[in-house]
């Protein structure tokens, strides 16, 4: 079998970790089977990469001791250790609310008792983000005093250790009648859009909900058009409810793509088994053209020359909410899928899974959340682009952000000292050798910036984008993504006509 | 003589520290005036007082270990030492800006060949702040990195420390053409409003400057009608400018009210001279009512039950800018020196000086500088009250932030953890006691509440507040300002008519 990634199709997590494509150039490793993982102790990074300043390029490759791990696995004739994690979750261990199986029938009765909450989709995806572990150290939405310290200082001070990051508030709105409805009860159910009833948020607390500060702070602007804020704070109540979450059972959304959805927990016992002494995580809401490849396989051959052994590419498309002009999750997995395929990307040292957050479209104050909740699945370095989380001001023609300020940011923000902050190089087509690759300013007029817009646009007018920008079965994917789109709309309009 | 106190008319900075009204019931005390400082070396605070949680009263007395200082000096028959300061100023060291008198020719000289770059009454407000040491240990306007991690997170990252509190953004704004004037000159001079040259500003990066974002982020609203916003921010530049800052000499403002305006260095110097084993910080910007007299005196009284033998108040009206309907300056100064020629504050134990900072009414975000700077200055307690640097929302019949957000991110803040906050308890005219007390909610319908408005209400209108609500002195000054304004409008009036 020539493709060994699985397609969004395929149910068989296991494919995701195939060995190496047959494609693949580098050579075949063996893995002992039996490893036991120790107890999670890591030890603290020793000299962090681009720690300080972020802008410095990889100038200095760190001594042998930077991959202690493979290091002692060498130095030993006993079967090699393997740590469980390269970096500590933020508060030092992993939240999980999932009730466990054997109390799911009593908390379900208790639930049914308790007031109800609706939750919008959004909200459910939220709780999915919760519940694994991807905001630890916090244990469900929000207090006032979380939002306060997220609002304001983008981070919040545990009773006893270091400050960790958390930028984006995650709360979730209710409004009048349900604040009503909840009388004194300490808790609450939360119910699903489908009417199911799918956590419990404990020991709450209602405070209120100033739509205006929450947006002016997060996002820096309050113009109209933001997406998700028209989508899901507008309309949304004038109290937030906070608390401690229990989610009844794992959140999955059957859509062929929850084998996709690995947990903190999956990723980093599989970076473990993998024994990956580096994980470098790459986070998208864009299809991956080569420009990107070339980006993931250059920071892989720079951790190598820098004395890692086995560097682990985690490919960490977003899940959750995108706008509606951003590619559909489906999509963007299939077209993934085609890039490991085609040999673009290594499988056996990639990992391809979906990060299950919603997307807020808040630039710097975003970015933060993207990279804190990849320390907590246990990458150690995260690959930051220009512009991150960013898009157009909805109301001005320029970009919302200044497309230098998330990494700037992302290099300051406290709680995030701990992980190695990769910039992105910039590439863009080069006319010259008709290959996606580093621009070099020396000869811009070579290059060709190519933008999501263009790419959309391309595709959409069933135009070829020039050889070598995406492997054409990637391409593939979204053409017939943009036809199928036209097909659509043309049926809508033919039915408008008919009417 | 009756009166102790300085009025703002005197220029003897030192009547300010005379000691011991006539009036007041405490015994006075003799210190030795050759008292040696010490280098400064403050302990650490062993046990902060509503450190972690702002919203407990006093409750529990301090063990005598709470005043060192004092207790030393009682237990030893050699001459007692003082330290320096109670509490370390951010960065460890008071920043200085001032040139030495010995350089000033020769920087003057310099300044004179460099490109101008116009700073407009505030801009010369900030930089008095930032020569002095208020902001400590920022040392000039801010360069971007100062100003993102200003934006994002209230605080900034020490190169070897902690992250000291900084949620303001000290910026200088320039337009176009004064950036295309500067062209690769590295440092540049800072010509006043009167055209005078004051400062240099060295080193200097040009970055852009964003104003919605910057306000958004630091109001937390970017609704028309903001005082400092449509004063200083819309009309300013499109470009910040950041560097060092040199000031060619101290400032001054010529209002007959310099004598006031105490360095943090003068005022480390007088509480040390004073020999305080506390000093607690009361900022404003309203004429003193016999509330907020209630609030200073009891605070003191908790102190010294505390077991602290020597706590002095700072009362500490801002001076910089303030929006058209406060009270100005020299009325509140007038105002202030009554408050203590009348008795209600004891001048022994009170020291009136002027913070400079200009006003930028943005709540929860900017009461962290008022007491960041006061840490600077040497205080080791902060009282906050409700709503603090909070105003009406400009275009929503509401408050613009919820009155306890104010204290709520105090307790919270980045930097500020070695600061004690002390909750502004409630007070209000209790009309069976005929005088300001403590509010009691048992029996709300005996306590009237009087707002700033209405307290300008009253004295615009001619009309007398309850009796007890201020001081008579203190009062007069009040009436006799808002009858000049009457005097000075009707004036205008009838030149309208005239005309």
């Amino acid at each position: 079998m020539a493709n060994p990634i699985c397609t969004p199709k395929s149910h068989h997590r296991t494919l995701f970790f195939h060995p190496l494509s047959p494609s693949s150039p580098s050579p075949r490793r063996h893995f002992c089977p039996s490893l036991s993982l120790l107890p999670r102790n890591p030890p603290p990074l020793s000299n962090p990469l681009l720690n300080s300043n972020p802008f410095v390029p990889f100038l200095h490759p760190p001594p042998s001791s930077r991959a202690p791990m493979a290091a002692a696995a060498a130095a030993s004739s006993s079967p090699p250790r393997v740590r469980s994690s390269l970096i500590e979750p933020d508060g030092g261990e992993l939240v999980d609310l999932v009730v466990p199986a054997a109390e799911r029938a009593a908390r379900r009765a208790e639930a049914a008792a308790l007031p109800r909450v609706p939750a919008g989709a959004v909200d459910v995806e939220w709780a999915h983000v919760l519940a694994e572990g991807w905001a630890s150290p916090l244990r469900g939405f929000m207090r006032e005093r979380e939002y306060l310290e997220s609002l304001h200082f983008n981070s919040m001070r545990l009773p006893h250790g270091p400050r960790v990051n958390m930028s984006l508030p995650i709360v979730l709105a209710i409004a009048d009648d349900v604040k009503l409805s909840i009388g004194d009860s300490p808790h609450v159910a939360l119910q699903g859009p489908s009417g199911n009833i799918f956590a419990i948020l404990r020991s709450i607390e209602i405070y209120k909900h100033n739509k205006e500060e929450r947006i002016a702070r997060t996002w820096g602007t309050t113009a109209p058009g933001l997406p998700y804020v028209e989508e899901f704070i507008i309309p949304a109540g004038d109290w937030l409810i906070g608390g401690d979450l229990e989610v009844l059972e794992p959140i999955k959304y059957n859509d062929g793509l929850d084998h996709y959805r690995l947990s903190p927990k999956e990723l980093r016992t599989e970076f473990d088994r993998r024994k990956a002494d580096a994980v470098f995580a790459f986070q998208l809401r864009n299809p991956v053209h080569n420009g990107h490849a070339l980006l993931m396989n250059d920071t892989r051959r720079r951790l190598l020359e820098m004395g890692y052994k086995n560097p682990i590419l985690l490919l960490h498309p977003l899940g959750g909410f995108t706008k509606a002009d951003d590619v559909p999750l489906p999509v963007r997995m299939e077209q993934h899928s085609k890039v490991l395929e085609d040999g673009v990307l290594d499988p056996e040292t990639t990992i391809v899974a979906i990060f299950p957050s919603p997307m807020h479209y808040a630039g710097p104050t975003e970015v933060q959340w993207h990279a804190k909740a990849r320390i907590n699945a246990g990458a150690n370095f995260y690959i930051v682009g220009r512009d991150p989380a960013g898009m157009s001001h909805p109301t001005e023609k320029r970009d919302l952000y200044d497309p230098d300020h998330g990494k700037k940011v992302l290099s300051m923000a406290p709680g995030l000292e701990k992980l190695n902050i990769l910039p992105f190089r910039v590439a863009a087509y080069d006319l010259m050798a008709k290959k996606m690759a580093f621009f070099d300013p020396s000869r811009s007029q070579d290059f060709l910036f190519i933008s999501g817009t263009k790419m959309r646009t391309y595709a959409r007018n069933g135009e070829s984008p020039p050889d070598g920008f995406m492997c054409p079965g990637g391409w593939k994917v979204l053409v017939d993504y943009y036809n199928s789109l036209q097909g659509e709309e043309s049926g809508k309009q033919s039915a408008v006509t008919a009417a």
